[in-house]
């Protein structure tokens, strides 16, 4: 043959390879699709086992399991200790007379949320003897099986049973049917708490756009909420808005407190975790930035295009989170995050520290004879600092989802912490007390807890015989019922 | 003619018109650059005689004339009241045996800088028997006459002289030789201070950008500085950093102080304008945003595109400054700025007003018979507040050029304000006075100057009669020496 002939025998050749690559990626995508249409046909409403989705979304769902994985530490996550209460006593005293005093540990992934509340010392050891001590309302963002359950029992009598009462219904972690619908995939909102929220506000949550909801799926649980009433029904307290003092004006006019500070008998106020109200304050969601654009980014395994359900840090996977806007290294990148996290906690630090003090002030105070109308603004001010702290620090990555908002709401907490130790000294003055107020050593998790007077060896030993005891009971019941099929739990 | 021969010849005439204005463009481009060689040759060294530039950069000399206009006002800039010690009648406590509690007035456009030093009540009265007050170093930033005089007596000759030595001489204000080459139109450093700084840095400011000329321009005057030793030598406290604390540790080093407070005796240090400082710690300095970028944007007139030498807030010109680079509304984008200053601001507020009280208190304990020795921590604590809430306050723009840095340094000038007031209590506490301690009334800038014993009407009439004697003199000389053309001064 001549050379122009063997040329194009050559393009020939180049160009049904080319038509072959590209039919393969045709029929990928189409037995993906069919994926999506038997998906229509066999998953169950309110199907909770996340297992029961694999077939059908098989990347979705592996890289959901690896939620399980939590390696990952950023700069201010301690790599050794997840015991938030050894690393820092102070939020021993700050939350003396509420659970979160016994144990409080760094957050984990989606995988691990029913072993984590079951483990709890927060949850304590209920038996069938001894109900409680938490409400069912606990549960709520913990596993599909409560929006299963409250389809099957109701909204209200789900939150007004015992937490104890559903030990053997909840028990998949969170997982495909808290986000999407069991049909279509597309997002949906499974918790009453948020649809109500919007409804007060006089709008609809399902005119969200797709966009908005890959924020609000979110928002069904990364937000703050109390337990309202005697059915400790599950309520935002966003009517007034969702900036700290906004909340606090909806808890001050209801007179919510959480509990009565056994140091200083503060009416406090404990937040929950606020993550999407304040992430809703920063540059990022305004400039229309959703959750998952950073902690869920668009992957790819050969012709399909999916989202990593691998909910993590954005800064474990720079390249496709970051990145995707900011030309900057992953360097550079990381070093802006880490200077507003630093400057954040350098805040935080410094108001825990004060906050641990005036509660033992205040407490120095009632000793010597203090009276309620002298130390009522006092408390006042207390309660409106510890909101403050616990407001940026209960929320997850506050420091860079609102830096400017986290820093304005610490140093007003600080300026209120302050403030409280200087009316404090004036009271102290003018009842001529001749006692001097010194800080007993909390320099330890487990002096801090001495100091509040909690018996940590009691709760313990309680907690190991409901492990031991209660828990099994509650999976064997589970696995009779067909809600649970792995292996783990 | 045929139709056909119709449209060759219409195409024709396109295309002849189109060549037409491609030559009035070049041609205007030629004569742009004839321009720039005629500079080349009638421009003399130092000329700081503005006017003199203008025939060979008409655009930028009009621009630059604009800078007499302060009309823009932002938000925080009151509109109707540019005395800053009538707003904020703390900032005369604050300044209390210090020049500026006499006279505080908000900055304004290049053309007034002569102006505004002459009839400044800090600058004095001073006539040919009365030198001073201030050294000559004062003038450093004011004037292009500045490097001409330098030049011709030494840089440190003309810094020990006496600030009415030079009134005959520097009479131009901050213009065209300040910044530029008068043989190239080069960027240049005029100013030794900054050349010397970047020296003790082990850096050469020759080997500088363009880019980072369009900020060290800028950098030879917008910065802290402090006048060194009996010669008051204009020197720049960077030698251990640029952040607050970096500025501090060395000034603590050399033990500098700026003035001993009336009030409180704390040893103050005075902050100038860290503008560059702060404008660096931010996110646009460290995205390689420059000074010039927001301040003197491009501009196009005609078929030359040259820069807008009409400084002023990027506000007043958003399409040609913020909205280069963001595709945010003007509503939007003045939002994000707003929220950032109210930030700082609310804390800016704060610390002002506990900072006023901390200094009467000190007086209190001082005025009761405190020792030395108690007071030097409480004095420490009021130095390095007094000192964050200046490097702050006094720097254009640092709410928006490092509104997190800005935070980050007030909140932290807060926490030593109310350390101090804390310790001051424990003290009067200790030393059992009996006495109350009371903020005397500083509710008018005139109250405030009484509490602190300053006699406002001498310091008026002295300036009236300098104004009506002395300034007169000074610009006939500049005439006849023929510095001074513009009708105007």
């Amino acid at each position: 043959m001549k050379r122009k002939n063997w040329l194009v025998v050559a393009i020939l050749a180049l160009v049904v390879f080319g038509l072959g690559m590209l039919a393969n990626s045709i029929m990928q995508r189409r037995a993906e699709s069919q994926h999506l249409s038997r998906a229509e046909n066999n998953l169950k409403p309110f199907e909770s086992v996340n297992e029961a989705w694999e077939e059908y979304y098989p990347r979705e769902y592996q890289s959901w399991k690896q939620t399980a994985d939590t390696t990952f530490r950023s700069k201010h996550m301690s790599s050794n200790n997840d015991d938030l209460l050894a690393q820092r006593p102070e939020m021993v005293i700050l939350w003396a007379g509420y659970a979160f005093s016994k144990d409080y540990t760094a957050p984990r992934g989606h995988m691990h949320a029913v072993d984590d509340i079951v483990h709890s010392l927060r949850t304590g050891a209920p038996s069938d003897t001894s109900k409680g001590p938490q409400p069912s309302t606990c549960w709520t963002c913990k596993s599909p099986d409560v929006p299963r359950m409250m389809n099957q029992v109701g909204v209200e009598n789900f939150y007004k049973a015992s937490w104890s009462d559903y030990g053997s219904e909840v028990v998949n972690p969170i997982g495909c049917a808290d986000c999407h619908d069991h049909k279509t995939m597309n997002l949906t909102i499974t918790r009453p708490a948020l649809v109500e929220a919007f409804q007060r506000e006089g709008k609809d949550i399902t005119k969200a756009t797709h966009q908005e909801m890959r924020s609000l799926v979110c928002a069904q649980c990364h937000v703050e909420y109390y337990f309202k009433g005697d059915s400790k029904y599950l309520t935002f307290p966003w009517d007034k808005g969702k900036k700290v003092e906004d909340v606090e004006a909806y808890y001050d006019t209801i007179n919510h407190v959480d509990f009565i500070h056994k140091l200083s008998r503060v009416p406090i106020l404990k937040a929950q975790h606020p993550d999407f109200e304040l992430f809703q304050l920063g540059i990022h969601a305004q400039r229309g930035v959703s959750c998952a654009d950073c902690h869920m980014p668009y992957k790819s395994q050969g012709g399909i295009k999916y989202t990593d359900h691998h909910i993590s840090s954005p800064l474990a996977n720079m390249n496709n989170t970051c990145q995707v806007c900011h030309r900057e290294s992953e360097g550079v990148l990381t070093q802006n995050v880490y200077e507003r996290q630093d400057y954040v906690f350098d805040l935080r630090n410094k108001l825990e520290k004060q906050l641990a003090k005036v509660h033992f002030q205040a407490k120095f105070l009632w000793d010597n004879g203090a009276q309620e109308a002298s130390m009522k603004p006092i408390l006042q001010l207390i309660r409106k600092s510890q909101w403050r702290w616990d407001y940026i620090t209960a929320s997850h990555g506050a420091s860079f989802h609102a830096p400017i908002e986290s820093q304005r709401v610490l140093a007003d907490g600080l300026y209120y912490a302050m403030l409280a130790e200087t009316n404090m000294n004036s009271l102290t003055d003018k009842m001529k007390i001749t006692a001097t107020f010194a800080m007993p050593d909390i320099s330890t998790k487990a002096k801090a807890q001495t100091a509040i007077g909690l018996d940590m060896a009691k709760e313990h030993a309680a907690k190991e015989q409901f492990i031991k005891n209660v828990v099994p009971q509650w999976l064997q019941k589970a696995r009779q019922k067909g809600l649970l099929v792995s292996a783990k739990n």
